[in-house]
């Protein structure tokens, strides 16, 4: 017999042989009336509505549970009030995984009634809620779109290490690793990988990996392990042609999730942004962007912002909204104090390098790159850095590397400020932080 | 002007008006010869020749060196002895990026010349030369064909934790993370996280990612880092249909590999297996495929063997080369004391679990899981495992959990024996073995 999803569970034809159908899944609600009991089953499509003239039982006559998983065989039947019009008058009924009855989390809830904590606690049970299980549907096409998008401008996707021997930004904010005899790091980026794999000649490349960051705080905002959108391209002038590359990915990501996930957006009453608008996001200079804060913080009577720090990525988001029609904008030519030794100058003072803020997040941050060798080692000693610690950036950069840049794009981030979740740990299927490392 | 690639360097049309164009890109080689300078240089899509008429030098009157970047604007000339027929009459030329000239790797050299931990060591030149990139183009390949082929089979991807709690296979081969101020581990495997997604909901997913095994032998065949092709898979009835979906995979990814990596394939004089002989691979019990093993090993007057062991994974693939066309042969119902607790039992001795060899090499492995709570517990004295530290895995089959399975490829193992490479280091970008976490 052929098994059905409940999205397929259709009308039957006028005139056609009644043909009966299997369907395989979860007991999402159980309600007894005038002797039948109705049972409303949850597969991947979504949800049917099964008619059982006789209370179903299992092989030791124990009666159905909540979230137990059950096939049914039957014939379908319209019904107005059941899910797409149509049921299951339910001829067979078999218990695969009966359910224990002492449920600590309630599936079929109202998770806005529900913290975080127990909803990250019983993540087995939580991510059955259908409105739960759809952020990563969505995130999947995020991923997918991600992808795809860089895969038609002939970009390679790339496999890099995640243990390594030391950390590119620096020694802070790592997790070490017992890795056998020796001391070895969990990976804050790929980004020595990625701009070694545009120097060997591949030009255009992405990962998406996990990356990690041993930082302490806890807010909605952080993930000690997160998944890391990374691009690096070769032969660019500056940084402006990386912002326009994540503009295009941006917009291709916007318009596959509107198309894909229409059903996941509705259960989080979410609209994407209008592909096209993407190409009108403002792209503005460091300092600019700080005076436009601070000129909305004043209208709010806000405290002055002395960075583009939280609140300003708030503030200048929502001013694109109002201005623009799309909540994104880019901030470039970031002060050199502010950025990664390995930044390219633009002068003494300013960089080559930006950050995305959409919905009020930093989603994205990337620049140019230094690759000319000489001024690699004029840069170290500014930064504290001993070049015999740079010894495979060193020689990355003396034997021919061409103009570059790169960013990256936090995964969860991106999916979080799409569907207008509260915090980044509802986009993170097992989120890591200083307290959790179970389930 | 027009930026083009080596490969786009083709001959001008008849009466077309001469155009110049630029290239960039890597100096391959350079040769002198009356007084011109010929200089091959090398992009993402392959080998161009340059002629320029003086010497080309940087700034301060330095000379080309080899693996330099330059850009090089110029007319494009037929000649029969360039690449491509085509050849670029320099009209300017700018070193981007000038090399050392004491490069301590040749990247124009014979790669079957120079030893593994070589190239290994100087990873930033060696993955410039062609025949070593080619290995991460078809890798690509090989992720990107994998995914497609599942999405069109309604899996949804995923992205899990690789910081856990405890290992899923008992707690050895666990490689240590200083967690704060806990313990923690890299996983091993995404097994209980997939499971979990199963019974969550999605029924059908699957992850690329990396995974960790903290062994110490150093062989052709391990790594302690790699990429796992994960997938798994609800509403099963055997692990047969788990092998069915695989030779579906690898049929697709044999298609594509050989559609889009034709010109790397040559390189390694490498041929993809028929996808339409995938289906044709047999499929064959563990103890007969010892038997099968031992007689094979008796006609080369090899010794005894006991165990599907390395040498048996070679005799098994040979056998079905010679009689099924291809080296493939999926070997099924494995022993029980040879699975991890979890692995569904077919009888008192065998379980629903397979192992597939490719080219003498296992590459994947699989099989039904247990989903029933009580068999679930009742198996887990048999392995001296404290259903307390099975906490996770209780609560995922406690709740209804659907009859599934699963399997997972290593990536570089496959990448590794559709090119014939000698040992699986070289297809890992950076391979960690237990004395290298660098470059």
């Amino acid at each position: 017999m052929e098994r059905v999803l409940a999205l397929d569970l259709i009308a039957p034809a006028k005139d056609a042989p009644e043909k009966e159908v299997k369907v395989t899944g979860w007991v999402h609600r159980i309600r007894e009336f005038g002797g039948v009991t109705f049972v409303i089953l949850r597969d991947r499509s979504g949800l049917a509505q099964l008619v059982c003239a006789e209370k179903p039982v299992d092989s030791s006559g124990q009666g159905l549970t909540l979230e137990s998983v059950i096939q049914a065989e039957g014939l379908p039947v319209l019904n107005e009030k059941a899910p797409g019009g149509v049921e299951l008058a339910v001829s067979r009924i078999e218990i695969l995984s009966r359910a224990a009855p002492d449920l600590p989390y309630q599936v079929n809830g109202d998770i806005a009634k529900t913290g975080l904590d127990t909803i990250l606690d019983y993540r087995c049970l939580s991510l059955r809620n259908p409105k739960i299980r759809a952020i990563f549907k969505v995130q999947a096409v995020i991923i997918e779109a991600f992808a795809a998008y860089l895969r038609s401008l002939d970009f390679t996707e790339i496999k890099t290490s995640k243990i390594v021997g030391g950390g590119t930004e620096g020694g802070t904010e790592l997790f070490e690793v017992v890795y056998f005899d020796h001391k070895a790091y969990l990976a804050q980026s790929p980004q020595f990988y990625k701009e070694t794999m545009v120097a060997s000649g591949l030009e255009r490349v992405f990962e998406i990996a996990p990356a990690y960051r041993a930082e302490k705080h806890d807010t909605p905002r952080h993930l000690n392990e997160y998944v890391s959108l990374d691009v690096e391209m070769g032969f660019i002038e500056s940084e402006k042609e990386l912002i326009e590359l994540e503009k295009g990915i941006l917009s291709h990501i916007f318009e596959e999730v509107a198309r894909k996930s229409r059903k996941e957006l509705e259960l989080w009453s979410a609209v994407v942004p209008d592909p096209d608008a993407v190409h009108s996001a403002p792209v503005m200079g460091y300092e600019e962007a700080l005076k436009l804060a601070n000129a909305e913080a004043a209208k709010a009577s806000s405290a002055r912002i002395f960075d583009i720090n939280p609140e300003a990525e708030r503030l200048l988001s929502a001013w694109a909204g109002r201005e623009k029609g799309i909540e994104l904008i880019f901030v470039n030519e970031f002060p050199r104090r502010h950025r990664p030794f390995y930044t390219y100058p633009l002068d003494a003072h300013r960089t080559m390098s930006f950050d995305a803020l959409f919905r009020g997040l930093e989603i994205s941050t990337g620049g140019k790159r230094l690759h000319d060798y000489n001024a690699f080692l004029e840069a170290l000693p500014k930064f504290g850095i001993n070049p015999e610690d740079m010894e495979g950036y060193c020689s990355l950069l003396k034997y021919g590397c061409p103009p570059h840049g790169g960013f990256a794009i936090g995964c969860e981030r991106l999916t979080q400020k799409i569907l207008g979740l509260a915090n980044v740990k509802e986009a993170s299927l097992f989120p890591r932080d200083r307290k959790r490392t179970t389930p």
